[in-house]
Order: structure tokens, then sequence, then C-alpha cells
């Protein structure tokens, strides 16, 4: 791979990328699909890339969630913080070692590393007022009551499935181990970081950290993390491969480029679905306001969008 | 801290130290124990030496099995190599805050950082011919024959417990993530990596890394990681503060010191348990004929060994 400076990219990976919703979680499922992943990968790498990578987790965090459930008359179940740093070690393991193999074969000699990333979150942040991310199993009224009571757990009613439990999404305010992560990055090392959005921890009076039960956005993560490693480029993978307006409408637009401001009002007029693009367009939107570019594309058309041809450029 | 050259340490923290046998499990047991740890840590740290970490991940892969057996009905059960992933995401974040949190009330700059790691085994190993490490949970004698035919597991009697599963504890020949561990220790970062003696894989014919069932023994990890990272000291910590031979009986004698050679008689006469003091026994005499030197000693006393007070030094 040439000499000249290669473009710092920070590529951030949808829980759709590793497992799918038809799917049943198995490993060999997830395996196949982080393989197919890592393919894309090495394209972006042999066309002169650095990268930087992080992964949702809701898919694995939910099995996590439910696991501990089922577990519970056996074993404690453990807080959101400590099911989250489960599944870094789970999905960066399975990303690190198929990377190693898809660099193998290419004969690149650079190398994938996971960190066990802690995120920073304000225990002032509005979202410890209003928890509002569904995450786990679901309940009956009955349990989710009973849930209220003895754990102190807001759980709210999904149509037709039962009872979720909410907790807060906060936004991330520091990465502890940013400088370490910028460092390898620097270097050239693929590094794997902030998977499921970090840990989430806040910081006390005397300095000290401690987990918080809340799951910070992946791609608000993404977008700190682009900063604090000096990335050129945050790429936002998803499922489609431009973002749009009227999505799913006759008069749906893709859209090749979107300025800050565009984005701004867009998503201020709800254009973009909250749980979906509208997160993605806002880390998008952040990342560029603090000088960098961004790219939300799919993983399938990730290479051409970097070469112009599609996806859809955020600008300032 | 000092300028001088400060004295680079392994440390291989057993399963005790993070959970005793009597507990639940529960976040706040472990979360305790780890901060008890990370006092002594602390104080080695002060006294000039730069600490990497290893650890034991027992009880928690137990606990992560049972998970995956009482959750079976609704979720795929995970093979060890992810099982393994997972307990070093979760025992690694939890080590690498406390620790954060010791050396901020120390106001000591120095970062602590935890790598998930793999480590290679050769397929060749003759453990995977003899899967003697029992692993999980218990079952009755028709799990144990259901199980044998369904995943072909091996599964041994342990009396008046019930039938366990047993897997091969092949010795570690590689580390994946050896030279960024390196890399970082050497700039006085304090490493936490191959917990639970890292996740076990074996290299194909075409370099591929592939996962596999099996459980690599901490210490020998670590005697192993102390080498490839150029530690000075391999420091085994477990909850006696000295080796000793006729241990338990009248004629009990405590070791300060323990050459190799006495070392490897002790280990064929069968002197030091099979599961408990002859694997740290054996991991020392391998690091000292590799040129390191080492020490058998508990957490608590772990200072007092360094200054020649205690412990027990293996020599060559």
């Amino acid at each position: 791979m040439g000499k000249k400076a290669r473009k710092k990219v920070l590529l951030a990976l949808g829980g759709n990328a590793l497992l799918r919703a038809n799917e049943k979680g198995t490993d060999l499922e997830q395996l196949g699909h982080i393989r197919e992943t890592c393919k894309y990968f090495l394209k972006l790498l042999e066309k002169g890339y650095d990268l930087a990578i992080t992964h949702g987790n809701g898919p694995q965090v939910g099995a996590i969630l439910l696991q501990n459930e089922m577990a519970k008359a056996k074993l404690p179940s453990m807080p959101l913080d400590l099911c989250g740093a489960k599944s870094q070690g789970f999905i960066g393991y399975m990303l690190a070692r198929e990377l190693f193999n898809a660099l193998k074969q290419a004969g690149c000699k650079k190398e994938a590393v996971c960190l066990v990333t802690q995120v920073l979150v304000d225990p002032k942040d509005r979202a410890f007022q209003n928890p509002a991310k569904p995450i786990g199993p679901f309940y009956s009224e009955l349990e989710a009551k009973k849930l209220e009571v003895e754990k102190g757990w807001q759980l709210v009613l999904q149509t037709g499935k039962g009872f979720r439990r909410v907790v807060p999404s906060p936004e991330p305010i520091g990465i502890v181990e940013a400088k370490t992560i910028k460092e390898l990055f620097l270097k050239g090392r693929i590094v794997i970081a902030c998977g499921g959005g970090g840990i989430p921890v806040v910081q006390k009076a005397d300095g000290s950290l401690v987990g918080v039960e809340a799951v910070i956005d992946k791609d608000h993560t993404a977008a700190f993390l682009a900063q604090e490693i000096g990335a050129d480029l945050l790429v936002i993978l998803t499922d489609v491969e431009q973002v749009a307006i009227n999505f799913g409408k006759n008069n749906q637009q893709n859209l090749n480029r979107l300025s800050v401001e565009e984005a701004e009002k867009y998503l201020l007029s709800g254009e973009f679905g909250k749980g979906s693009m509208g997160p993605k367009v806002e880390a998008a939107r952040h990342f560029v306001l603090k000088g960098g570019s961004a790219m939300i594309t799919s993983l399938e058309k990730c290479l051409e969008a970097l070469e112009g041809k599609t996806g859809t450029l955020i600008y300032k």
C-alpha cells in the first residue's frame, strides 16, 4: 500500500451489518456477516484509507439482557454497563479476528485491535429525566409493574408486543481511552473501539468513574470519536445507499449532498426516522460542524461513495 | 513518580481476586474485590513498577455458560471462544475503570487500557486428544448423554455434583495482539490483556484464525505474555503468601526461593496441586528458563514480596 498520506476514516457499522432481524443470532450467522463486512473494509484499505471502526450492539446486548432475564433464578443480573462491556468483547473479537483473516489473505501487514472503551456522559444530561431508548426483552403488564417497583426501571407498552424497559440515551461528552485509540490509529492500526456507543460512565465530583444504566447512540459516539482521533472522514454505514427525503413515498428523493443547514431543517421537520436515519444525519452534521467530512451510505456502496459516485455527503 | 528506569512487571491475577467461592457473583461483589485489588496495584505503581495485568475468568465464564444453558430455549448458545471474549470485555472494563479511579485519587497520570486478546494454540497440541479442564454447569447423566451426542462434548462425572463438560487446555504458542500490547506497555500504559488465558484460536494452513472450544491456563499464558512484552518480572498472585511443600500437613514448609530444578522435581513428584499451585509453578519456571524472574505470592503481600520479605522467588 502506497506511501502518500492515507485518508483517515472512521467507519460506524450498523447492527444490521452483524445480524439481520429474521435471524436467530447464532455465532455462525454473525461471523458470516462479519466476514462479508471485512471484505468491504479490505477494499477500502487497499484504496489507501486508514480505518478505525465502531459498531452497534443492539441485537447482541438484547440477547445478553434476555439471558440475564432467563437465568435470574440462579444468577444475579448484571447492569447495563457490564452487559455492554460483554458485547464489546464479543463483537470486537469477531471483528478483529475476521479483519486479521482478510488482511492475511490479501497479504496486507496492517493489524486490527479492539479496545474496551468507556464513554463519558453528563449525569445532568436531560436524557436521564426522560428514558426513551427501548432495550431488552418484552414483559407482561404484571411483570412490568413488579420490575418498576423492584428495580426502579421504567417500562413502556409497545403495542402488540408487551412492555419493554426504556433507558436514557445521553450524549457522549468524553472517551476515556481516546488518547490510546488515537495513538494506535495514527500509527496505522485498525482500531475497533466504542462498540455499542461505548460503555456509559459518569464522573463523580472526586473524579472517579461509575457505570450508568444507559445506552449511548452509536452514531453520536462515532461523531465524537472521529473528532477525538483526528479522522478526516466519518462514514456512517446503514442499509440504504443514500439519505432520502420523502422516504418510502412516491416522491422519494435520494440526496447526493446535504448541507448542515438543510440537515438541521429536515431534522427539525421530522423528515428522518427518530430511531433510524435521524441520529445518523444528526451525528454526521455534528462532525461536519466541527470541521470534518461525513458520508452516509451502505457497506456495499461505501467504496463508490468515497469515489463520489453515490452515498450522501454531508457538507458545510 | 521517578525518572529512573521502572521495573516492568506482569501481574497474573487469580479468579479469587475477583470473586470468592461463597459469593453470588453480583456486580457489586466483583467491583468491591476489584477496588481492593486496585489499591494494591497502586502501591506497586507508586513504588516505581510498571504494570501489565492479566487475569483469570473461571467464575465469570462459568456464569456466562450457565446463562447460555438456561436461555437455550430462546437463544442460540455461543461457543467457548465467544464466551471468553465476553468475559474479557466484562472483567477488563471493571479493572480498567477501577484502575482509572485509583490512579485519579492518587493523582497519578498513568492510564489503564484493556485489549481484547486472542491467543494462538497448536491444533496438534496433545490436550485436544485429552480434554481435561472441567467447565460450566453440572448436568444429570441423561443430559450428559444427550450433550455428548448432540454437541460432541465430552463430560465427566464429578462425584456428588453430577456431570460436567471437559475441554482441552492447550499451551499458548502465540499472542495475536502481542505487538500492540508490548508497544503500549513500553510506553507506560497499564495494559490489561489475555484475560482468562486469552481467546483460544488456531491458525489454519492458509494463515487464517478460527476460534476453538478450549481454555488456556491463564498462568501459562501469563508466562508467555511476560516474555512477549519484555517484562522483567512475572508475579503470579494467588491466595497464599508462599509456595509450600507438604502443603496442609504437619511438616508444611513454606519456600522463600525455589530453583527451576527443584520446581521441576516437585512438579514431577506431584508435590503441587494439579488445578492450583502446579500450573503456577510450571508457568513461573517457564518464564525463568527464558531469562526472566518470577514470584508467586498473594495480592496482599505482593509489595513485601517484591521487597524480598516474603513470597516465593523462582530462580535459575
